[in-house]
C-alpha cells in the first residue's frame, strides 16, 4: 500500500538543528532501489524506531557515535523483510533488524544486519519490547541499578517506552516502584495498567509533595530519563547511599545553550551516591537472557508495552518532536511500508 | 607558653556565616577549665585540624551530620594530650585524637576519642598525613577509586593536604598521575618533590591544553576536590567508562546562591562514567592498613606532605579562609598549645 512506488524514499540531512528538528532540516529524495552486488539482499523497511537518541546524532561534535554527516541518509533503527537476496545466508521474507536509516530501501551484505526469529509477537513488538529499548530498560535496571528487593525505585519518562518497561521490572523484582509522567493519563496507565505503587505528574504544582509522600522511604534507586528540575528534585529524595542510573536527559536534547547540572550535586558526596551512565549497546550480551525472560513476564502479564505507530516515512521529522514535547504514547514508531500479515 | 591562663577559651557560633567565615561569625568567650567527674579526663588541646568540610557544617540544612549550632562551640577534628584523669583507659600524658572543637580543654568519658600510638613522628602528622586526611586520600582512591596500574589519574586540588596524598598514592600504584593546583609554586611542588608525572596551574590562560598534553592518553580516574569549571574540564578529558571520585567541591562551599552543576553531565552517558562521592568516615575499617602503608612508604621516602600551622586558637576564624583562597601551603592546622616534646 504505502510503497506501490518502486524507488526509494529517503529523507537526508540538510542543515543541523538549531532547537526542536523541522522538516526543512531534512530533504525528502529518491533514489532508484539499490542493484544487487553478489552477496548482498536488499531490505524493504517497515518499521522504523523513532529515539531521543536521535537529536544527538545530529549535532556536530564527539560523542559515542559520529554525527550524521550533512548529506547523508539519516541514521535510524528499524525492522523489515528480505525482498530479495544473493546471500546465502538471508532468504527472501526473513525479517531483519538494524540501523536501517530514514528511508525505504537499503541493500546489505549482513553486517550489522540481525535476522529476527520466528515469534508470536507483531513486528512492531521488536521495536516496542525487545530490541534497543528493552536491552536499555533490562541492563540499565539490572545491570547498572544493581536493584535489591525492598528497595524503592523512582523512573523518570517513566511512561516512555522504556521507563514504563524499567518499571514493570521493579515491581516483578520486589522493588517499591514509583513514577514521574507528563500528564495524569499516562500516571493512571502506569498505576492501573502496569502496577505501579504510584505516580506523580511533573506538571501538576505540588508533584514534589506528592513525590515526597509516593516515597515514604526515600529512594535508593533512580532511573534518570529526563534531567533538569526532575534530576534535582530525585537527587533530593535520595537516601544515603543511592544509586542514579543515568539513560537519558531528554529534557535537554533541543537546547540551545550548554545547560547547567543539577544545583544539588554536591548531594553525591554527604549522601555518598553513585551516578552512573550506560549505553545498551555495551550490553549486548544480556540480550539473549532479556528476550527469555520477556517473553515469560509479559506471558504472565507482567510485562506490557504500547507502540504509537505514526503512518508514512514522510512523517518522520515532524513525528520525532512527541518524543520531546510528551505527546507519544508507548513505544514511537514510524510505519514505511506493510507488515507482512503473518510475522 | 600559648596557655598559661587556666582558663578554657573556646570560640562559639554566633551567627550563621553568608560567603567567607567572618571572625565576627564567632565569639571567643571564656568559661572554667571543666571539673572531672568520675570516669571522665580533661584534653588539652594541642593541633586543631581546619578542614574544608567544615564550611558545610555552618549551614542549616539536612547533611551528613547535624549543623553546629548557633551558641555552640564549633565543631573540629584535633589532637591533644591527657592533662588530668579520672578514667582507667586514659592516662595524663596520653596522647589523643578526636572532635575536640574550637577550643583550649574538653572533659571526655572516652566516647569518639582514640588514643595515640607511640610514634616517631611529630603529633601533627596525625592531622597531615595520618587520621581523617589520610584515610579519606586512601579510602577515596584505592576503595572508590579503585585503580588499575597504567591509567591516567587527574586530581583536583592537588596541593591541598587530601589530593597530594592521593597523587602520591596513584604513582606508587603505577599510575600516570596529573595534578590541577592554583600557583606555579604549588606545581612546582607535586611534580618536583612528590613525583607527580605533571601538574597544571588552572589560573593560567592555557590550562585546558597544557591538561591536554598531560593527560595524552586521556583521563581515567578523576579525583575531584575543587568542582565548577574544573568539574567541567575534567569531565572533557574523561575517557570512556571512566570514573570520577567526589571527594569535595570546594570551590563552592561559600558560594550564596546555588550552584549550577556541570553543564556537560550528559557525558555521563555518552562516555558512561560513574560518579561516585564518598565519606572517609565510612571506611574506618581501613585506618589500620593505611597506617601500615603509609609508615612504609614515609619511610620509602614515596609519601611526603606538610603542614601549614598557624598560630593561636584566636587565629581560627580568619586561618580557615586560607583553605578557600588557596594561600595554604599543606595541612592547615592551628596549634593551640605547645607540643609534648617527645610525642
Amino acid at each position: 500500500m504505502m510503497n506501490g512506488h518502486r524507488v526509494n524514499r529517503q529523507w537526508r540531512l540538510k542543515s543541523r538543528p538549531v532547537g526542536l528538528i523541522k522538516s526543512s532540516d531534512f530533504d525528502l529524495g529518491t533514489e532508484p532501489i539499490p542493484e544487487l552486488k553478489e552477496g548482498h539482499f536488499l531490505i524493504r523497511n517497515i518499521y522504523l524506531s523513532l529515539d531521543p537518541a536521535m537529536r544527538g546524532w545530529l549535532v556536530d561534535r564527539p560523542s559515542y557515535v559520529p554525527p550524521v554527516q550533512i548529506g547523508a541518509v539519516m541514521r535510524g533503527f528499524g525492522v523489515g523483510v528480505v525482498e530479495k537476496s544473493n546471500h546465502p545466508n538471508f532468504a527472501v521474507g526473513d525479517k531483519v533488524q538494524g540501523m536501517f536509516g530514514w528511508q525505504e530501501y537499503m541493500a546489505s551484505n549482513g553486517e550489522g544486519v540481525t535476522k529476527l526469529p520466528q515469534s508470536t509477537f507483531p513486528l512492531s513488538a521488536n521495536l516496542g519490547l525487545f530490541g534497543l529499548v528493552g536491552l536499555t530498560a533490562y541492563a540499565g535496571l539490572l545491570e547498572i541499578g544493581q536493584p535489591k528487593e525492598g528497595e524503592t525505585l523512582l523512573v523518570s519518562g517513566a511512561a516512555g517506552s522504556v521507563g514504563s518497561l524499567v518499571g514493570q521490572i521493579g515491581k516483578i523484582k520486589g522493588l517499591h516502584v514509583v513514577g514521574i509522567a507528563g500528564t495524569r493519563e499516562k500516571c493512571d496507565w502506569l498505576v492501573k495498567d502496569l502496577g505501579f505503587d504510584a505516580a506523580v505528574n511533573y506538571k501538576e504544582g505540588d508533584y514534589k509533595q506528592q513525590l515526597k509522600a509516593a516515597c515514604p522511604k526515600g529512594v535508593d534507586l533512580y532511573f534518570e530519563n529526563v534531567g533538569g528540575e526532575i534530576l534535582e528534585v530525585a537527587l533530593s529524595r535520595m537516601n544515603n547511599f543511592g544509586r542514579v542510573v543515568v539513560c537519558g536527559l531528554i529534557s535537554q536534547y533541543n537546547a540551545t545553550a550548554p545547560v547547567p547540572g543539577p544545583s544539588n550535586f554536591a548531594a553525591v558526596i554527604s549522601k555518598r551516591l553513585k551516578i552512573q551512565g550506560f549505553l545498551a549497546f555495551d550490553h549486548a550480551a544480556k540480550m539473549k537472557e532479556m528476550v527469555s525472560n520477556f517473553i515469560e513476564w509479559h506471558a504472565l502479564g507482567k510485562l506490557k508495552y504500547r507502540v504509537d505507530i505514526v503512518r508514512g516515512l514522510e512523517a518522520a521529522p515532524t513525528a520525532i518532536n512527541k518524543l520531546f514535547d510528551g505527546s507519544n504514547h508507548g513505544k514511537l514508531i514510524v510505519q514505511i511500508s506493510d507488515a507482512p500479515t503473518a510475522s
